[in-house]
């Protein structure tokens, strides 16, 4: 029963599923284009909403686009309360972060029509204070009002303090989020283009996306690179404790990648973002450490795998970034998805053009013939 | 820019994705197999409950397996009141009730620890009632409290009227979910088996699953095909009305399908299901209308498309088999999706066992090299 006549191609490794122009990751060479940008000429100089409107139509917006679409997106910031009772209740519950930020994903139909530019806008408007709320409120405290006044980044980081950030601050949050804006075909992305392939709206698009993000297996998980830093905590300890580590054969997180094998585009551009971050404010001792960790842990790896070509992935560098941003270690994955949702939402629209369903076949190697059994 | 280079398998048409003992659709020969069993063979003979267990463990139950699963499912279908309170504001919105499905499925982890049996059995247990609550809400009446003591489709029945169901009609039912418990890859299944295969939790594939479903190409969509019923009112306007829609050139809706080229096993088993359930108690006049229509579109359709052996598919029966128990056409899909919900969870259960994250490949075919405008 368990012969195989056709050729499965398991995870769809390797299977061209879409044509785009939204990014390209070239692993190789270590380059990821973003709509026609390499990263390292667009990421630092973007605004957050330029690259969403870049991503969404493959040009940049005029001045008075930028304004207006800035606007727009400015007005559709409040929850309903609604929603806001939803992430009360997932915080009594201490529910994942995650999870809430899908509940309340879905959520998003209620006052947005199912056209997808509204609803588009609306995604992007709320994610970041949808995640902002949930962590206010799961810590206890009350969410605050998004000010409208402020532009995308500006809010989300108001949202979480109540406090206006510093210019420096904010262009480091734009930054990250263009940074991971878009990623080729992950699963999250691929979850919303098949979702979107169906006709369904782009808040099912999207809700499905948070889900698929939530895996461990997806990646985008930058937590662990930071507890390393925090557990080697002074500059001395780093070779020490790292020789340790891989002596146990234990992983080094934060370094390594799948695709890219020389060097990871969005690693450099976010450590030079941290860099300008940690001397404007911040951590300036905690900075020092995780350089000093991060040379140590490449030449540790040279020796204990040489020829391996591990280099420092975006991971390491977003754990630095959002870390001196403020930000716990449980916010970073829907801080990601906050970001990511332009990408998501890019595809979904790319995906409408080409207004075919997607849907594999399966191979069946079960059993066959079997009968009910007569009742006694 | 646009040159290929490599293959695209638009739509992942012919892709084989995963090998599966779930189901399989031989459209060639006009079969389908459920977990080993003809689907003639069980669908009308096994309990919605048996076929759960079927479809997730590869074997039916023993009796005493059985009865706990039952009685296990029937604890579960109490919505919390922040569910009831989101489907009160969707309804107050008049939201889709695929949207409403989705808002509340989301939420389902809220007391379903990630433990994914746990999960699963909290999805199929309340599906029907968070359909069932909507249709209520939706019309401006209070939902009905589930009943522990009635085995799922009984409950889903009186949670829609509050009036215990024959035993016919949750027999009618029972062959219905069973008949569409699964159907090989279909878009909204591969939707959850990519979110289930990032490790994420079963309450995301399943919300997924819910938004791929809700896209008009998705197919299941079966109220068309009553309407055409409805608006032929008797019998002897078959003809001269189904022959002036051919004349127009418009599609007969419930006739013909992409993969069953020679009959749709579904609609054989659902005939038969629509025919006793109409022969208990429903609308006779209407199922003797459905029938003449039936025969004389089949008839209508090899005069004016001779050779495409175009046949009745599932929508059609189910149009009728669904009207027969009482539900109006917003329910249907509703409906399908808590039957459905079988099937998706059993391909997360299955997707689980690879462990294999599903990712593949896109093309670039976009710009390179733009340049970010220097600053006026």
């Amino acid at each position: 029963m368990r012969e195989t006549t056709q050729t499965v191609a398991e995870g769809l490794e390797g299977v061209v599923a879409a044509r785009t122009r939204i990014s390209d990751v070239d692993g190789e060479a270590g380059r990821l284009t973003i709509a026609g940008f390499a990263l390292e000429e667009i990421a630092g100089r973007a605004t957050a909403e330029e690259m969403i409107w870049l991503l969404w139509r493959d040009a940049l917006p005029t001045a008075p686009e930028r304004d207006a679409f800035a606007r727009d997106l400015a007005e559709r910031r409040a929850l309903p309360s609604i929603a806001l009772d939803l992430l009360r209740a997932a915080a009594a519950r201490q529910s994942d972060p995650m999870d809430a930020l899908r509940m309340a994903a879905a959520t998003l139909s209620l006052d947005a029509p199912a056209d997808d530019e509204d609803q588009a806008r609306t995604v992007i408007a709320r994610f970041p204070v949808i995640a902002a709320a949930y962590e206010r409120l799961s810590q206890g405290h009350e969410p605050i009002a998004p000010r409208p006044d402020l532009g995308h980044a500006a809010n989300y980081l108001y949202c979480l303090t109540g406090a206006p950030a510093s210019p420096e601050r904010v262009r480091a949050l734009e930054t990250y989020w263009n940074a991971v804006a878009d990623h080729g075909l992950n699963a999250s992305t691929f979850t919303a283009r098949v979702i979107a392939a169906t006709g369904s709206d782009l808040v099912s698009a999207v809700t499905g996306a948070v889900g698929a993000l939530k895996g461990p297996l997806h990646g985008g998980a930058p937590g662990p690179a930071l507890d390393m830093v925090f557990e080697i905590g002074s500059p001395e300890r780093a070779e020490p404790i790292l020789r340790e580590k891989l002596e146990r054969g234990e992983r080094m997180m934060g370094f390594g990648h799948r695709i890219y094998k020389v060097r990871d585009p969005r690693a450099d551009v976010l450590a030079s973002a941290a860099e300008r971050l940690f001397q404007s404010d911040g951590d300036r001792a905690l900075y020092r450490i995780a350089l000093e960790v991060e040379q140590t842990v490449l030449r540790l790896l040279e020796e204990y795998k040489p020829g391996r070509r591990l280099q420092t992935n975006v991971e390491f560098y977003t754990a630095l970034l959002l870390h001196g941003l403020g930000m716990p270690t449980r916010l970073f994955t829907p801080t990601f998805a906050a970001g990511r949702a332009a990408g998501w939402l890019a595809h979904c629209f790319e995906q409408r053009r080409t207004g075919r369903i997607i849907r594999p076949q399966s191979e069946y190697v079960g059993e066959r013939g079997r009968t009910y059994p007569s009742q006694e």
